[in-house]
């Protein structure tokens, strides 16, 4: 199947276009079509072995993103502690998700049980199957994206108030609380870019040829 | 910025024709604009407090591609011992790699160290650091769907075979070794789903509602 060069500069388009939202989400509820499409992106993620080890626990319950929320301010707060001085008062001025705003949340797990204890692909690398699920985040991302649905990743968060909160059995593993829905808008540039928390780094920096060589 | 329609569509056909490619390699170089745009997407990806703790290792030397397919080789023998009876047969009748076939390795790292002890985002889940290089691997796949280019994810090698052929220092994480190239075809479905190795899954069967839910 060929992606034409229109098709083409559209993915680039929603990549280079993507966001991490905290602060623009707007309460009007996502169509169910729209949620099972980029619930159907995400499940065509690739998987170590072909496993498959994700599940998605889609949430509108508001109970249950307050109790998220209260599991974030909790950690928000520990995490404040690790800063100094400037950094500090930087941080606790950030707005860092929008667990309660968003209409949805959407828990990613993966199960390392699934398909049996030896998988094609993760013998020499145990974390593939983490790694599948983080893929399935991505896509589901981009296709919420392409939607032009705004969504934000929680990782302020411990993984046992999600795990209470959403009921999920000891032996899955949690990867990641996203809150996703409509936005006022999507900023040309990431938050924290714009906040001066930290620059974009040139791409040039990250890239090595051959072997891996020291920036200049 | 809006996405139409069409591109939303541009997307999902990406997304859904995206495949692990490890037998449809041709020879042809890759063009540098092409790679370029590929590294840049994958440099857009989501970082957890925007430390973009990845890098990017451009490999078209043969020497180095030989020495990690010997890698490849002896970890798949260790894997197949842990197979048996027909599963063991099927695991080494596939083909699972396209590491000298393919004109270009890529392999994706992730400095942990990058910006810091202390990382926005990474205080309460400590993996969201390699979860972001992940991310940029997903996009990375997208991006050269898009570009009409297969790629391939070699798991099935150690790290420190890739460590020491890349000349990887020690404090640095060893996330992917992708093969890229242009291929004869994309198949329909994965290879794995083809050979009858495992089945796709229904997608509503990894859908929950509200809490964790039992399959029925």
């Amino acid at each position: 199947m060929h992606i034409t060069s229109e098709e083409r500069d559209a993915v680039y388009k929603t990549i280079f276009s993507r966001r991490d939202v905290r602060s623009e989400f707007k309460p009007e509820s996502v169509p169910d079509d729209v949620l099972n499409r980029i619930l159907l992106a995400a499940h065509h993620a690739p998987s170590v072995g072909f496993m498959q080890p994700w599940d998605f626990i889609v949430v509108k319950n508001s109970t249950t993103k307050s109790a998220i929320k209260a599991g974030f301010l909790q950690a928000h707060a520990e995490a404040a502690e690790l800063f100094e001085g400037e950094r500090k008062a930087k941080y606790q001025s950030l707005k860092l998700e929008g667990i309660e705003e968003a209409p949805l949340g959407i828990c990613v797990t993966c199960d390392r049980t699934r398909t049996g204890s030896v998988v094609l692909g993760r013998t020499a690398k145990p974390e593939m199957d983490l790694f599948s699920s983080v893929c399935a985040v991505q896509n589901l991302w981009l296709a919420a994206r392409a939607e032009n649905l705004g969504m934000g990743w929680v990782s302020i968060v411990h993984d046992n108030v999600i795990r209470d909160a959403l009921r999920i059995p000891e032996h899955i593993d949690i990867i990641a609380y996203l809150c996703l829905g409509y936005v006022e808008k999507f900023h040309h540039t990431p938050d924290l870019e714009r906040a001066g928390w930290l620059p974009r780094k040139e791409a040039k920096t990250a890239i090595h040829y051959e072997y891996w060589s020291e920036p200049d």
